[in-house]
């Protein structure tokens, strides 16, 4: 098997791009990675999208996207997993050029969520669960996602707690100019917005925004930022079905196979973005991921353990929260952000020293999840 | 790089089901194909799905066809590439063996199409057209190839030539289990159905069906039947931007490649699966496929060179027209074909001493095309 390389990386800020399509914001990304790449000959690409059939009516974004590029011919197919679609597209392109099959592998995602209504990305969002078992009922992804916060602040912690991840997000966007809300954001305020689903507030919850990034993956050369583990895991998706529904398991797996693969443990890990689309959401998944205890997450980004200079600094361009969360598109700008920041290429995100990085995608709730573990290799 | 082989295949007739969800027909056509590999464990999924987010509401299909298979924890994944995903979700598992990421494989496609009025079926094909150049005008899919089709009569052949594509399918599928449409239909017959787009009799179209199909890949080991190509490649969206509407080009450089990795010639083929889903794509099919030369597919099929004892038997169980076509599954229901070909194991449809075979999907107007040739290898 091929080592694997990220050779590129390009995203647009994200934020509501009322005038353009799918394929436009796409090819802005793609250009701008395969520029960062030295111009280099992509071979083939790979498309992260979930929901352009609901939002733009629009299928097949594969030959769409090599097109848009001025490359019709290339092979081109989309991936989707709900919310994982770009962990789990960035994992199925390292198969290319692991496998022999590429040489030179565009992986990118974009999502538009400007164009519908608020509702429509609500239904969007549930979608991703069983039709005939949850969907059904009317509950939305943050309904699940509540009774899992509820479940929590009985048995773990308080509601402040919980919310300083959506607090510790804002403040690690400030700055960075991709980020959707680049602003600091008191828990105060986040602990008075209004309800989205109790208790969940409105204030922990990601928006709504189109977005685009894109990543060249090679085979490994002399030095540069590898992908040292990669891994995909899928978890029962009725959470009444689960053995704990506080154990993300389908992360869990995920992050163990990516751990073995890459050859460290999570304490190796210098830095890591997570799938925080809700405050609860980040907080298990960095307990699935072994980055805490079960039950002393919230506590620990409470602290100072989660900060650009603490132990291990977590969503360091603002993350679901604060940098953005357009659905297809949010994988890779995870992988992107660690790639930089494994460059030393951060500016005032920079983690400094950073040789190991994660970033970790789920769809549903947590029925998939994608664990990328990438690693500065070389001089 | 590893050899990959085909372990398995599985499928359900195609037909109205009714009361079944897309898992649930997943799953018997997944556990069939379990079953004809000895009972493997299988280490990863594929699934391939067109609609599904239009017709059942339903993404995330990755992480829901494992929970239904009862194994949760799979790395699973939904590939999707218009009317090509099955065929395109049949080449990522290949590389997934060939890369050593995975050493079983299955790769299950699952359409349901009976939930839906006709007019939305008709609506989910043309989401493969670009909505801001294309599909926006309101034509449908039979309307674009319907240009073609005009075309091709302009230049080359008389309707009823064209038409005996559907004949031949029809004639091949008597006895076919699986087949959605298993009975004879004269040439008459289809010349005198209604337009459905002018000059494109209904009885030329493919109909409207709930299917799955799947196959278990493995390593390749002393004998069976291996992956020898696969490829993928894309074409301008429009037709009008393309060089010669009347090339598949997307269709053509797939093949090239795949016949470049199987080290065979076009006429070294035994038998071919093309995507007919109006007769004049299947004809356009084989003649990019190198099988024909331009102009001359028509004349073929009217002939006898496509029919089962012809010197290039062409969907030998019915195609798309006479088997069925459930969107993103019939490009895995043409590799399983080819599969029991090469296996001999194809009852009245065996295509004697048959040792390479090609399947051909395509997705839009041939704006992607994956095509997929295997081999008899081994005593």
């Amino acid at each position: 098997m091929r080592r694997v390389a990220v050779a590129g990386v390009g995203f647009i800020p994200i934020k509501e791009y009322w005038d353009r399509s799918l394929q436009d914001l796409f090819a802005e990304a793609a250009l701008k990675a395969v520029r960062d790449a030295g111009g280099t000959e992509v071979d083939s690409v790979y498309v992260s999208n979930m929901s352009g059939s609901l939002m733009q009516d629009q299928i097949n974004l594969g030959a769409l996207v090599a097109d848009s590029l001025g490359k019709p011919g290339l092979p081109a197919v989309r991936v989707e997993a709900g919310t994982a679609s770009g962990g789990v597209a960035f994992h199925e392109a390292v198969k290319a050029v692991a496998s022999g099959y590429s040489d030179c592998v565009l992986v990118g995602g974009v999502e538009k969520m400007s164009d519908v209504l608020p509702e429509v990305a609500t239904t969007a969002m549930v979608m991703s669960e069983e039709q005939e078992y949850t969907a059904y009922t009317g509950v939305t992804q943050a309904g699940l996602s509540a009774m899992l916060h509820r479940l929590y602040l009985d048995l773990y912690a308080e509601p402040a707690e919980v919310g300083m991840m959506a607090v510790k997000g804002h403040d690690h966007s400030v700055g960075c100019k991709h980020a959707q809300y680049p602003f600091r954001m008191s828990i105060d305020r986040a602990m008075d917005s209004p309800m989205e689903a109790d208790p969940i507030h409105t204030m922990e919850c990601s928006g709504v925004g189109d977005g685009a990034a894109a990543l060249v993956l090679v085979p490994a050369g002399e030095s540069g930022v590898e992908v040292a583990g990669s891994a995909v895991a899928t978890d029962c998706c009725s959470l009444t079905t689960r053995n704990d529904p506080l154990v993300f398991d389908a992360v869990k797996r995920a992050a163990e196979k990516a751990y073995r693969m890459a050859k460290v443990k999570p304490g190796d890990v210098d830095l890591a973005e997570v799938h925080d689309d809700f405050t609860i959401d980040g907080v298990l998944s960095l307990e699935a991921l072994g980055l805490a205890k079960q039950g002393e997450a919230a506590k620990l980004v409470a602290g100072n353990a989660t900060d650009k200079d603490g132990k291990i600094p977590v969503n360091t361009f603002g993350g679901l929260k604060a940098r953005g969360h357009p659905l297809g598109a949010t994988g890779l700008y995870q992988v992107a952000e660690v790639t930089l920041q494994l460059r030393g290429a951060a500016g005032d995100h920079q983690v400094p020293g950073a040789e190991v990085g994660l970033a970790q995608s789920m769809g549903g709730v947590a029925s998939v999840s994608a664990v990328n573990i990438l690693r500065r290799f070389g001089k």
